[in-house]
């Protein structure tokens, strides 16, 4: 059984797809950096004004000081500033050359003979100076990283219209149980509706994979074995749901082995989810998740998004723990796994456990924020106890 | 200048669009819940099996009990338990009538007349019980949701195939200032590519919002004025960036006075980001951002976030606040405003400051998690203490 940081390990391991597309600027949210963004100019591009005042030299203040002209934002008249002189500048405006104070204009009085005086004993700069946020040059996003909005802001900055990205993996969705009807479906006794196709879609989506969904399997060995197999070169990573377990219906385990799979693991110690399969089969990975729907959620998160981060060569990371503190206490009795609590964040910003019934409870996640993490071999965390807490 | 709490406060007193729509599930990802999800069946639907095992009456064990016969998953027989015997049993297989344990098959031993014996001392129940997640009539998921990946699971599980959302708000974005170019050109001296655009419209489609960018307008008041009054009709907000502080050439406060419209604050008690400005004129509201890259990305999840959430209904939290550990001190000299400061969340789950120049320097957000928040009055965070983290 395998822990979660091995598993992180061992999924760093695997190579990456390799294939890359350019996308215009406005389609590159949320893809995956294939070459690092490099600024193309400084940044900021030239000394700027950060306030409405007077541009001067630090040594001539107080003044008075000869206003010699205006600067607007926009403006660019290669100006240069005289002793005893200052500009009337604003907000974004290039600072002229031999200055090195932006006074403000709260801080300025008009002398009777015309002259502007600074009222305080002491300025700020309020220059924003040439480079001094990035250099010509410099990386300014690094390739790996997944595209959010604020690379977006910095890709504009640079003049990157076009970024290079990592191609979508091509992912396969099946979910097995002779149990599982379609959500159109109402379900006779015995039957439930399959929830976890939608949400693996969903999640896959999000992530910016293309997930093509092949519909439910019932219980039978030669039918997953022959599904599984037919798709192997059409997709960089099947999925599929149920079936991963030990039991005497779980077919996944030997359909794997019998299609000459390398299995990599067969269960995670983590609770819920212990249940998880991966397996790699002519490059195509296959992932058998538990069939219960919070099992199969949380195994998305430490498992499924690695691996399509791996795949994409994404370096950022693929989940988020972070020390929180406990609203309520955590207990267990037995202690052997990695337990998995669902948290809220109150309005106060504690993590608040939520009431759990297991694997199945997927309601229990309506409106919920995260896990909180006990490790093998903790049995309680107390209130106002820092926890570790998967962000989700 | 208005706190942000009271800035949530007004927000939340505005009234919503009100306008729905039914899409599928599959394209109900990230919008907003207009009627609440109510279970049609109990969750689970039936007693279901949770083990590989045998179904039994628990005052029967250990045994040894006669095997009346076997049940799968799918399966549904009608059946009953008698006195001293038991089911073989299968994941997920409804359990029979009568029985109350499910004993796992590792705990089992085949006697040499045929029947089965329990080989411990006591047995877990192993039955996941019917309606024990959630009763038929239960709410599932509130009218207001924000619907992420787990509610693609839950709406599923109950049916659920066309929801009624929140229909998209219909959002304009306009940046002004006479030193802004597109970011395809390259800037002379004095001129800077306009990064704010493409931030904003990422933000507001990954919100389910309908965003159109308008161009760049120079500093021109009756340009600016004219843009936004020929667009009141077509959008539900205006966004505009820059021009909304108190200098010369910030235009956003006379236009807005001067086209009647309800001012309902023109600054935010926060650094970066205190210019900024909300106004409502023929039931749309006008909100001009700072032309600061990282003022900007804060207004917009402190003021513009919050904005669109309330038009949608939404009742998700638009944004997390929550108390984390800080890796190194944070110091600052002033202290009356609200400070928030970038931070990286470390391999240890500490949240650690980084270098940041100020709101130009969005560079500094490359591989960020969210900002530490200093409370005014407040100098000094010290290493290891509780900050309060927006998180992003």
């Amino acid at each position: 059984m395998l822990q979660v940081k091995d598993c992180q390990a061992l999924l760093l391991s695997f190579p990456s797809l390799g294939r890359t597309e350019n996308v215009t600027l406005v389609n590159s949210l949320g893809r995956v950096l294939a070459r690092d963004i490099v600024a193309d100019i400084d940044q900021p591009p030239f000394n700027k004004s950060a306030m409405d005042g007077y541009a001067c030299r630090l040594e001539d203040l107080p003044g008075p000081l000869k206003v010699s002209g205006e600067i607007a934002a926009g403006a660019y008249m290669d100006l240069k500033l005289e002793a005893n002189h200052c500009y009337r500048i604003f907000t974004g405006a290039p600072v002229p050359k031999g200055a090195d104070c932006v006074f403000m204009q709260e801080d300025s009085l008009l002398n009777q003979d015309g002259r502007m005086l600074f009222t305080q004993k002491e300025s700020k700069v309020n220059i924003c100076l040439q480079g001094e946020d990035m250099r010509t040059g410099d990386v300014a996003i690094k390739s790996g990283t997944m595209i959010q909005p604020q690379h977006m802001a910095i890709m504009a900055a640079f003049g990157m219209t076009h970024p290079l990205v990592a191609a979508k993996p091509k992912v396969a969705i099946i979910c097995s149980g002779s149990e599982l009807i379609e959500p159109e479906e109402k379900p006779v006794e015995g039957l439930i509706r399959n929830s976890n196709a939608y949400q693996l879609i969903s999640q896959m989506n999000m992530l910016g994979a293309n997930a093509d969904y092949l519909g439910i399997i019932t219980d039978n060995k030669e039918k997953l074995s022959e599904t599984i197999f037919a798709n192997i070169e059409k997709y960089n990573l099947i999925v599929v749901t149920g079936g991963a377990s030990v039991g005497d219906y779980d077919f996944m385990p030997s359909v794997l082995s019998d299609l000459g799979a390398v299995v990599h693991f067969s269960a995670l110690n983590i609770q819920p989810g212990k249940p998880v399969l991966l397996a790699t089969l002519q490059d195509t990975h296959i992932l058998g998740l538990s069939g219960n729907p919070v099992s199969s959620y949380l195994q998305f998160h430490l498992v499924a998004k690695p691996l399509l981060f791996r795949l994409m060569n994404c370096s950022s990371p693929s989940f988020r723990i972070i020390k929180t503190i406990l609203e309520e206490p955590i207990k267990r009795k037995k202690n052997n796994r990695q337990l998995y609590v669902p948290v809220k964040f109150t309005d106060n910003g504690f993590a608040k456990p939520l009431l759990f019934n297991g694997s199945g409870h997927i309601t229990a996640l309506e409106n919920f924020d995260g896990f909180a993490i006990l490790e093998p071999g903790v049995n309680e965390v107390t209130k106002e106890q820092v926890v570790e807490t998967l962000l989700l």
